[in-house]
């Protein structure tokens, strides 16, 4: 990231979860995408996919030392949620909440030290409708006791129904001008970041 | 149920789920209550516990059929679902909304074939703070989607932290004002129930 | 309404609150809609128009008798509510909210003495984006507490921006496809309104 | 501010908001405690009370100049709102919601250029029950819109009918406690909105 002329930012690793579990998602497929565009035209920030797929249903009895241990692929994805300088958040809206998978994932990582805390993030959804605006404010309630703090804009609520198609069929995004609103979340995620890590 | 001398209301089962997956859990131990309840005093309602923790995690590509089939535990729990006449969720607030084993129940029921549609419901939860609160509300935006009827009085939000102790340690519900306000719900959904069936 | 030969539904008042202060605003021309539709074709549903936009500010202070008397504006508006057999709320979305017109109706007449309670209701809104979405959610958190009963179905949120124009320039619905929409949520109040009241 | 030996934070004026219309309203109770936080042990951080009682009733039809022109009274409150570093809402909750004054105070500054954008904000409320938690949750929901980055923690829902007495009968914070934690949430929001505004 350096350069000898100019003082670079500081690299941000942005987790990113994906809430389904469907092989050919579109939420997977916005997280590649966010990759992609971080590589290609995002110096200094970096998408790190965490696999939530696995995860046991949250269930405190599974904890051990006093709620401080946990079972290992438990205790490997809260490494990853605690290493990561922000989060990127991809999921479907099921039935006019989040799914499972997410918060079950975000919940995992809230217990016995919070590994969330004071960190930036941002939600990406596709579907029909309203997109998945109504799930993005209940991961935005969730985030106020997680202490996540979520950028405002831009938002980006895909609705993947309409006309042109937006992903195809293993969930690849496709539609160029959704790509570049992905872009300006990535943008405004970085530079929220910054300021708030400075 | 019935008497010569007098009709006797229809007799309604109440479909019972507990988000909880804890052994000692206070919202099993509500639901316990409430089955003791309805058999002590309240007559023509019958609590049905239907157990939602071996249910795998929401994923549309386990559906067969074009949508219409499932996995045998999910087909199982999703006949007990559409045979209920109205439901009863006694659930924790984890983040300030659903716990993932709830949600995850109520996914699974609304695909290929909504099961909750058109029931009547009611809602109680024992936490710090809000008692959980926050959570029932996400659960009633959930709710519009699932078209569940819930009632809106009373609310029954636990504060178990508070003096004096509302559980014993195996999660059984001890004090007799939330028993008391318990069965107010009750028979409020009973009502409810009935005059949305009638 | 009666005939000879056939028992007629009994006629249900609805009072209806445009959320708007414009004078060419849309939800105003959807309840003049509404009036039309329930002259036309829904036999026993009546809409009664309740003009909001002149009550004070709402002020505990400016009550009397204990909290039992009110201005005489507010006196009459909670009579027209009281007197009200269901409710439609046509309201604009303003910041992914109430607006203050309707979130003022809805709290004088929830003041000494509820006047909405047990009571169904229907939303309807227009605007870009999410068609007002939002604020419906927000209302059904309020009826919560006021104890009205919302139906689930239909929900109807109008893109108002996206073509083709769904209304004139005075705000008078001019698209059939949300004239057709308008009917079916009448429908279904008028529905869910008489198996609450039977 | 400044002094020879250390450099000091840059000063900022905090605009407060009072939901309330009720001469012993105990947020303008909360929002006086707040100004003498401030200036007993709180350098750096001015409350600025800004009294939304006077304006009209939300209504663009009164809006001049395409849209950009407005009644004297509210432009003078969208001045305030503008030259604020960051905010202080103090309000009830009513019925679940946000009260009108507030919500008609926050639509008016965000119409015809936003007022509030980017800016830090706090939310401060006393009530019953919940001390008007839920009423937060749609606060922080119009501040999505807004682009208002509202601090986290801590949380402070004052339950004002609970013992001790929270409040004297002309609305003044007689609970030390209380006023403790109000410092905490002014401490935080200087913090927060210091890292946004470097």
């Amino acid at each position: 990231m350096g350069s000898v002329t100019e003082p670079s930012k500081p690299s941000l690793s942005v987790a990113a979860f994906c809430g389904s579990l469907r092989k050919d998602s579109w939420h997977r497929g916005l997280i590649r995408a966010a990759e992609e565009l971080c590589e290609e035209s995002i110096p200094g920030l970096l998408i790190d996919y965490v696999d939530i797929s696995g995860l046991p249903m949250c269930n405190p009895d599974l904890e051990t030392d006093g709620g401080h241990g946990f079972p290992p692929d438990v205790e490997a994805f809260r490494a990853r949620v605690r290493d990561a300088d922000c989060f990127l958040f991809a999921s479907p809206e099921y039935n006019y909440s989040l799914t499972s998978t997410l918060k079950n994932a975000l919940d995992w990582a809230s217990r016995g030290g919070n590994c969330w805390g004071d960190k930036a993030a941002a939600i990406v959804t596709a579907g029909g409708d309203f997109g998945g605006g109504r799930a993005a404010f209940h991961l935005r309630q969730v985030g106020v006791f997680l202490d996540i703090h979520f950028i405002n804009k831009p938002e980006l609520y895909v609705r993947a129904y309409e006309d042109p198609p937006k992903f195809d069929d293993d969930g690849n995004l496709t539609d160029a001008k959704v790509r570049d609103r992905l872009r300006q979340v990535l943008l405004s995620l970085q530079a929220f970041a910054l300021r708030l890590h400075k």
